[in-house]
């Protein structure tokens, strides 16, 4: 972890890995080190797709440790749907099996000259190779596993664009893959597959076959601190039974019930088909159908939120689709069908497209008239068009903003051109800070105010009213962008939010493994400090409070069943990076 | 001249037409007019297609006076392609009519109830209309038109939009008629034509029958001043012979040979075809086929630069095409058929569509390899397909800019998501620096240092080297920004600026119309005032320094045959706007 793999697409003679130390970027991991080199070498004027972005691949501080939850990536660049900084992450295994490969980070660099070559990163442990095989050009994330899985075993983790990463699209993801070596898992957010894509890397693949185990400094504290920590998981209701027992959907309901369901794109807060696409309904429909309700997503997981779908007679489907996913691909589009949810999810995954991008797209050609809403198998084919590249495919394929204009369509959820995620902004108004003011564009894992505005987590902030929103959504975006630097599932936020011993067991948990102290006021620190490097890369790249906004109409139009507009005032937006 | 016409589209029981004095715009034209409206009424962060945009509608200072190049009118509103204010101004009759009519201008406002509703305004010496009519659905432009003939007579002037419009593209322009009541002459930049679709205007048809020229305070004075006018444009060689032997398509030799007419989507300087598609071919075929190269698209048009374009067997195919589209549809892509050239311009006008953005678009598809660069029948597809709006016309509709963003294209030539017209920013780094930063996005009209530049016109400044080309920019962006707010015909910029008597004879004409003193002073301050208000909507609509750009490969990749790259300094774009 004391090194960075550099490989040059434009390199004379083809592409080129080297290996350098870690320099000034020592000390950091996952989004603080992602963020780190996009606002240092990354000119925010750049194009996405040109020569000069770079595609930053970190797994954390602890990956590749026995440290449970330890198992996230963060992949970093400019991002070619919101022309802003970008850091999305994943579960799955590729960041552990990274870490023990030694690298604290990958930098996709350049552009190769023949933009039809396709290349394979391959890493081991007698070192890299960057192969070219044009064979895999346009291959679906599982086929491209399946002839990952041909050469190289189920043992390596991948991590892989689909065709849309292919095509450059918006809405693309780069997929890692799980522990039954399946592109589950997708840094989806901003269009990183086609940064990837634009790179013209096919898929990374990563063998920790012959390394350990990354060894803490203080073995003992760690395996304590370990335990603590595990421990404070397992006794919160959220991470220790809600996840478990229903996977991230157990929201649905939640949220319908607070009337901050947003369904019909955006339209209003309860939908009629919540029961029929809930997480209590997904999650006996695995059961009885011999699925998994209850899976990690990577090794070393103790909340394993995710599981397994199988369809009507018995066979894999899909992994056990988000809530984000259910609800971008169900109520938002006005679709009640879990089999054809499933569908979609697979769909996404295959393609390499992010799920609440897509949804949120259809949600809109939705408005726009091109298929009705609650039309499932509508939906299915037009995310068949955009994994095909069709030209209504290339529409919708490059998000809910492009989709919008193309179809004249006034009612676009986006801020910074990023579709808003599963949480109406009006009826819980602490995620419409962060939706409007993070540097990320419109992401719920920004600043998780759910928590607080409904799950009554780790404090009690009324969704409905602006007040008090704006400190909440400055706490959880500084918290966040330190956890998103450590690799931890952010999952652990319920618990350490909630339990102070949780949260320092996690802090001398880092403090053991890397032999220094993590204190509260360090984290603190971490998170205000990567915050502000992707604030001044954004602020270089153009934007300013402007940006910060949310789209007028949920300013002036009332949401049912509160009839509540969001009523956070502009100038109080403008305060939340005041720290 | 005294009143505003408010057309209120959202008014409870149907769209509803008010009168009112102009008040505190007094004295405001063309597009000092527009943009004050705009400035002060729309909200910067306003969706460009929802209720709180305004579409202004203003003739000039001049306008419905006997005096000379009288005839532009200005439309301005929030552009849906550039997200900033727009000014867009067009020739024909309507200025010349609505100024009789007594309307310093129009605002069309809010936006009906039923979003498949098309309403004309129907203008005369009794009042106004605003009928619902939803048979004008879809018309194009020369349908719609013929369609208002059988109406209304063929002395009316109309303002229409045509398909594009209709489905809110971001290329849509606002036709309007000619003296042969043709739709030929067009707002054509920033969407204007979107906004007037969005408020669902099909057509404004004025009517000044009954009604007189607009008298001058002093009579006298102004008649000779307009006589000595006159005489200056038809003494200066541009204004009074290039212009009305070749057009405007006499550029296509100049440029092509000094090396700045960007070919093959800006990539080289030369055009190998450029002798086939040049004015002086173009004006040997009108005449050889019965048209007519040296016409005037307005009444009280003394330079003549428009024309008749027939086809092979002696019918009327389109007006002259102008140099800007010849262009667009030719050079840039590669084509050096001016019969499917003329044909390209009348798809354009018929659909409602900015030739440059629509040539830019496609040259970008060609890039992306959609069609062979020089493919004319491919390229008369592709409009079809907008025309139509198709899935990929949706695309293409939408500009150079989503074109790149749905192909994947890294080299698009947009600045503020609007097209480049004909002149690339390296062999002529004046126009490059207009293109950085005007509020307009890239627009040569904005400040066109082509005069300088390559014409040496009003002053010479070397093209190929940034000396210089910063206070000729701003200059001219000042000079400009007055002129587009007389409502005089730009084009009587080479000779003003060239012969100071010209200049006096355009101050005396305006002062003694309105009975006040113009003085070149006023001028500057007119069009420091207009630049103000636009640079500050913009910023409240975030924009920054940061939009005030080139797209990166204009500073890194090297244009043949100079071997140039645009080397004014980010720093010295940064004081256009300070004097």
């Amino acid at each position: 972890m004391d090194k960075l793999l550099r490989v040059n697409m434009s390199a004379a003679g083809g592409p080129k890995a080297t290996e350098e130390p870690i320099g000034n970027y020592a000390g950091l991991g996952g989004r603080a080190l992602t963020t780190a080199i996009v606002s240092k070498e990354v000119p925010p004027d750049c194009h996405p797709l040109g020569a000069e972005n770079k595609l930053v691949i970190a797994p954390g501080l602890l990956s590749g440790s026995p440290a449970a939850m330890s198992g996230r990536i963060s992949v970093g660049c400019k991002s070619p749907l919101t022309g802003g900084i970008k850091e999305s992450n994943s579960g799955g295994q590729a960041a552990q099996v990274l870490a023990r490969l030694g690298y604290a980070g990958i930098v996709l660099e350049g552009k190769p000259a023949d933009a039809e070559a396709r290349y394979k990163v391959v890493i081991n442990k007698d070192g890299v190779q960057v192969v070219r095989d044009d064979s895999l050009k346009m291959l679906p994330n599982y086929d491209l596993i399946e002839k990952m899985k041909g050469e190289y075993g189920d043992k390596v983790a991948c991590m892989s664009i689909g065709t849309a990463g292919e095509m450059k699209m918006g809405a693309a993801s780069i997929a890692c893959t799980d522990m039954e070596f399946r592109p589950t898992r997708h840094a989806g957010r901003g269009g990183v597959g086609a940064v990837m894509g634009a790179k013209g890397v096919k898929v990374i693949v990563m063998d920790d076959k012959g390394l350990k185990m990354r060894a803490a400094k203080d073995p003992e504290k760690f395996k304590a601190a370990n335990k603590s920590f595990v421990k404070g998981l397992q006794k919160h209701s959220v991470t220790g039974e809600a996840l478990p027992a229903y996977g991230t959907n157990v929201l649905t309901n939640i949220l319908n019930e607070v009337g901050g369901y947003p369904t019909y794109n955006f339209k209003q807060g309860n939908f009629d088909g919540a029961a029929k696409i809930s997480g209590e309904t997904l999650a006996a429909t695995e059961k009885e159908r011999g699925g998994n309700p209850t899976h990690g997503c990577h090794r070393g997981c103790v909340i394993r939120c995710s599981g397994i779908y199988h369809d009507k007679d018995g066979h894999y489907l899909t992994k056990q689709p988000e809530y984000e996913t259910v609800w971008a691909h169900g109520g938002h589009c006005g679709i009640e069908d879990m089999d054809k949810i499933a569908q979609l999810d697979f769909m996404d995954d295959n393609y390499g497209l992010d799920t609440i991008e897509m949804g949120a797209a259809i949600g809109v050609a939705m408005d726009a008239g091109l298929i009705e809403f609650g039309d499932a198998d509508g939906a299915i084919r037009l995310v068949e068009e955009v994994g095909k590249g069709t030209h209504l495919g290339r529409i919708l394929g490059n998000g809910a903003g492009v989709t919008g204009k193309a179809f004249g369509v006034e009612r676009v959820p986006v801020v910074k051109n990023q579709a808003m995620p599963a949480y109406d902004p009006r009826a819980v108004q602490g995620i419409g800070v962060t939706y409007a003011t993070t540097t990320q564009g419109a992401d719920h894992t920004a600043g998780y105010a759910v928590a607080q505005n409904v799950l009554k987590v780790g404090g009690d902030v009324d969704a409905l009213k602006p007040e008090g929103q704006v400190a909440l959504s400055r706490d959880l975006q500084i918290a966040t962008a330190a956890i998103d630097s450590t690799g931890m599932c952010l999952f652990i936020a319920f618990a350490i939010l909630d339990q102070p011993d949780t949260f320092q067991a996690l802090l001398d948990m880092i403090g053991a493994f890397h032999g220094t102290e993590m204190t509260a006021d360090g984290v603190t620190e971490l998170g205000k400090k990567v915050l502000s490097m992707e604030r001044e890369f954004n602020a270089r790249a153009g934007f300013t409070k402007a940006h910060d906004r949310l789209p007028r109409y949920f300013q002036t139009e009332a949401f049912a069943p509160h009839n509540v507009t969001f009523d956070v005032k502009d100038d109080d937006l403008d305060t939340v990076f005041n720290w």
